[in-house]
């Protein structure tokens, strides 16, 4: 009923909000508030920053604020010395209504009002979480101004569009040890996320201590899991941050890492190794044991008394039957229990662990594999292999998750991920009821080609544009404005400690190691990875390859390539300004003239040999652009058989190389193409 | 007598190894060892990676190698398996004689002897100090090639020149949490340093925890202070890597934060609060009253049992005596006990604090100023006022080490602590058996202008180049071979987890707080922070002052600036290259065109305003600087009136604006200087 509620009241506010809500580009909030005024003058930020509190008090709240004034610090590098202050005179006043409750609910209330003024900062909201959203948009509102560390004046008012706002974290494939996990619920705390969806078992590690099948932990996970101590620390971490942590054991699939220690569990004789490389295997629990649900009933009972949330992640995906096929006994008891397929006999499966589930107080959670009708509309469904799932569910009275389209592994730009929408496509036109059954989404983590090195770079800046998108009126969509607050929400989290910048600047000096690290910049900042599963083309991976090349070390979107594309289509439409066309030069010249500085680093860094041609043909790129800007200005079309060779070359540039693509080839191609049409550049009103 | 045979055996070695000691610069190794010879092929790192032990065992060996397994890891990217192997099979041998000391001892044996082959490598030494120090050895052989990352083959007999290199940290003036104190520990370990001399005590706060005499903490400290938990945690870290752990507690002076809890210390009447700025202050404990000793004999006794080394630091530096002299019943003491000055009354002190220092079985070490023919031969004296007092120390009978030279916080160059040498200038003439007394010493970060977020920068990587003095032989001093080093080992210990390199990036990135950053670095990277003592001139200063201008976010030693000063140099002495000659114009030109792009920037950071002018006058420098190479490149003298503007120009630019100074000055004065010689650059073989 909350969640009825919050939405209900998400879609009003949205309607009211949409005529001012345009994003002021001065201000730098993301997720953008559902509402705000700006108002007149700013509060300066000076030491001593007091703080006070009015109405229900609790220690988390007096975390919370010492943790926002540590961050202030952080961001201006003032010493701020706080103090409790009288709610008249105190900097930051906030005001509390009641507790939250004890576990974190689903559509729990997180809105709050925040009002700056040149005196004070008020804060007010029904319950702590709404002071924790709030505190982060205070921080968020705080710039550098001619005059000092400031906070405009203005009023918010602002709840969150969807209840569920999470990021999935694959912590089996690449192990990430503790400090990404705490690191990255940092990151989720900056951009108000609310839900740390943990995924701890795979066919490459069991990555969590049980201590009723302690093999689990001994024999599938080389040594590297958490410990219960860990997680209980974590979701105390989480907590205090507003963030639900929802422990995702997958079965009966992906699991052969549970079989080392216990290959009983499984639907084909032992012994099991840990998968080591990537991609849908076999091994799969044996659903028509009653030994199988024994061993569940333990395991599930003792991790729901480690997890206090509501939800329990159950998995479910990708089980390709091959073992239960091959396994006569499995054949025999599908027979007998009239089971035709596969999928019924996994339906069967989840129906027996959802009663586990439930006995244990939980609600269970899975892909959307486990939609069946045979299933209490309890269950959510969390639809990852396309939108169409997620309104089938919401049709069939099943609440439902949109991860689809929010893959963050698969080097997408924030753009993409940002125009998904889950209300949008197939639940576009779902009734009003049924729309209310989708309650958000969840990025993913996944991290076959992710290492704890690189694993910041992949999640973020672009999870902040996912973020934005569960969490404001879905009226703000402005790309250029999301852009322009996503690389400075990414400067700020950097702050906190993510190394989503200064990680991968150590890993281009790996692959140098001299004085060239600028030059292989230059490159790395003009390619992108490949898109998709590309990468399971091209060679075969394992958990013990190493991720040290340019692809790894490079950021999943381009920032020079995103502004030259920009530039170019400016250029094309007759929009260019002087400056515009300087900056397009002088990217094109860096281009051109890079490929002669990493001849030397290409003699002697084996790394780099991969992608020497890919710089050889970032310098023809350049030359092409360079020439084809001059013929552009001379207002004379090219000569035809210039630019056949040219777009010979482009052709030749658009070839990943070291699973790398040059990211201004689709720019190039299409100067160079305008250059056979003079009468266009020279009727441009920048050029007039 | 260990102490003796390692000077002897250091001496020894020097003579022996010079000639064939000149460092090959691509091996970058720093320290340098005390002998090398090259071999024949390389050792490939490749996973899995086996360790194998023989000898003597024990578990800080185990967590030795793991620890450079895992280094090497991150080095390389390669996700590095190790196991226990045979001796005769395994990537690295260890080979140990026997067991170190329980608590590390001045003196004892560091030596090694690494070899490394193209199938394995093995190093050997008396005891596991002498494994830490050559695992770095071997880390640091490991660097890129065109076929993988590789270890070329090597034979090395390595130990250090002197027993006592240090490094003492000041965590009073500015608090430095305890992630401080454990990345400068790695970053020690990395270049074999072997002593923490940590400064606990300051009037600016009490900064550990006494369970005797809590309010020293509890209102000394404004909460920030190590717990007792910490601290063992910090010597065990320490003595992991081979690094002993010195605390300091400064007394009679600079004690104002003991004085807080317990005004009854001081010679006047209290009450007293935490000091918060910087200088030298009057407040010194009543050294006539036995209650102040008894209050020590508890204190040192608490003190000594938890920090296990032999050595006990009691400051002694700066005592003015103001309060002495104001405080009739202090002067009538020492009219009574025939005490004739201030320096008699400190020596008095110094004798019984030594007493109660002796009691507790450990060894009083103090600044300079302790240094009084009353006190026994065991005392050491570390010289912070000038290498004098080393040598009269040493004459005295007394042992020291050099910390003059060595102070990290008066911005020097790299090469100017490098040419500083404990047994140059007054102690050069010492006898042998006097040199003996001269232990090594140690660098000094002070924390005046110092905050966690740039005491990495301030640190690093300029204490390697004072390591390599304390560590290789005396004969190792090539400037440029030292520079080359250096910038290497920063790399590496960047990514060790140091923040030198990316806490810079982000201070400037507050500096300007949008896309101009990399102009602010280059402002950033054309100047140094004033030398010296000179911020206390400019301003005053508190503990409460923001440390977050751009004197505070750039590193102490420009290299941009050097690379401009050799360069120039270079052309001046008719030697540059055409690439050399490119270089400059290049670095000019960027000067020159910064200032433009900076302008929108000046006008919305009030941070950068005071160092617009210095932006502006780094333009006129860039352009100064270009013509007279232009001049230079038509072999034309300059006319007498455009060198008089330029170099009124220069002189302008000289001036410090913001705390920092423009590193390109002398050199453009240089260059402008030497247009009017046209027949110089006329006959500069470079130009034929």
């Amino acid at each position: 009923m909350r969640t009825l509620l919050a939405c209900l009241f998400a879609v009003i506010g949205m309607s009211f909000a949409s005529a001012q809500n345009a994003p002021s580009t001065n201000l730098n909030l993301m997720p953008w508030p559902a509402k705000l005024q700006t108002g007149t003058g700013q509060l300066m930020i000076t030491s001593p920053f007091s703080v006070a509190f009015t109405g229900h008090s609790e220690p988390r709240l007096q975390r919370a604020a010492d943790r926002a004034v540590s961050t202030l610090s952080v961001q201006t590098g003032i010493p701020l010395q706080t103090s409790a202050g009288e709610a008249s005179k105190a900097t930051l006043v906030i005001h509390v209504d009641h507790a939250s409750a004890e576990v974190q609910k689903l559509g729990e209330d997180e809105s709050y009002q925040l009002q700056v003024t040149p005196t004070q900062v008020h804060l007010s909201a029904p319950n702590p979480l709404g002071v924790i959203r709030g505190l982060q948009t205070f921080l968020q509102l705080v710039q550098l101004t001619p005059t000092g560390f400031a906070a405009p004046a203005v009023q918010v008012d602002d709840s969150p569009r969807f209840p569920w706002r999470g990021l999935m974290l694959d912590v089996c494939r690449h192990w990430q040890p503790i400090e990404v996990v705490y690191r990255t619920l940092d990151g989720m705390e900056a951009v108000k996320m609310n839900v740390f969806h943990w995924h701890l078992s795979e066919n490459q590690g069991f990555r969590i201590e049980s201590k009723k099948f302690p093999k689990l932990q001994e024999m599938g996970s080389d040594g590297d899991y958490y410990t219960q101590a860990q997680v209980k620390q974590v979701i105390e971490y989480a907590r205090d941050r507003g963030i639900r942590v929802v422990p995702e054991f997958d079965m009966p699939g992906h699991t052969t890492a549970w079989f080392v220690g216990y290959p009983e569990l499984a639907s084909a004789p032992g012994p099991y190794t840990i998968e080591r490389g990537w991609g849908v295997f076999d091994p799969a629990m044996d659903p028509t044991r009653d030994e199988t649900y024994k061993f569940l009933e333990g395991f599930i009972g003792e991790m729901a008394g480690l997890f206090p949330d509501n939800f329990f992640h159950i998995g479910g995906d990708e089980v390709n039957g091959k073992q239960w096929n091959a396994n006569p006994k499995i054949q025999a008891f599908m027979k007998s229990h009239n089971l035709k397929s596969d999928d019924e006999l996994q339906a069967y499966f989840n129906k027996r662990v959802q009663a586990i589930v439930d006995k244990n107080h939980k609600t269970m959670i899975g892909w959307d594999e486990i939609l069946n009708p045979d299933l209490p509309k309890s269950i959510v469904i969390q639809s990852w292999r396309g939108p169409k799932s997620l309104a089938a569910a919401a049709q069939q009275g099943y609440r439902g998750l949109l991860s689809s389209g929010y893959y963050l592994d698969l080097m997408q730009s924030a753009e993409q991920h940002y125009a998904v929408d889950p209300l949008t496509g197939p639940s576009a036109n779902l009734s009003p009821e049924e729309t209310k059954r989708i309650l958000g989404g969840e990025s993913c983590m996944w991290t076959e080609w992710v290492s704890p090195e690189n694993v910041d770079n992949r999640i973020w800046p672009r999870n902040a544009a996912i973020a934005e998108r569960l969490w404001s009126p879905a009226d703000i969509h402005d790309i250029n404005s999301m852009y322009a607050r996503m690389y400075v929400v990414s400067d700020r989290i950097a702050w906190l400690g993510l190394k989503h910048q200064s990680n991968p600047w150590k890993m281009l000096q790996r692959l140098s190691q001299g004085e060239q690290v600028p030059s292989v910049k230059v490159l790395a900042d003009a390619v992108e990875p490949v898109k998709g599963y590309e990468r399971e083309q091209t060679q075969k991976y394992t958990q013990f390859t190493p991720l040290n090349r340019l692809v790894d070390s490079t950021h999943p979107e381009s920032q020079v390539g995103r502004t030259f594309a920009d530039l170019t289509n400016s250029l094309l439409a007759g929009k260019a300004t002087a400056a515009d066309k300087a900056q397009l030069r002088s990217i094109l010249t860096a281009w051109r003239d890079n490929d002669a500085r990493l001849q030397p680093v290409f003699q002697t860094s084996f790394l780099l040999t991969e992608v020497a041609p890919a710089s050889h043909d970032l310098a023809a790129l350049g030359s092409a652009g360079l020439q084809a800007l001059d013929y552009l200005d001379q207002h004379s079309p090219s000569p035809e058989s210039w630019r056949a060779e040219q777009l010979t070359l482009i052709e030749q540039a658009s070839k990943p190389r070291g699973e790398v693509a040059l990211v201004g080839v689709p720019s190039i191609r299409k100067m160079v193409e305008a250059t056979g049409q003079a009468s266009t550049a020279t009727s441009s009103p920048a050029f007039k």
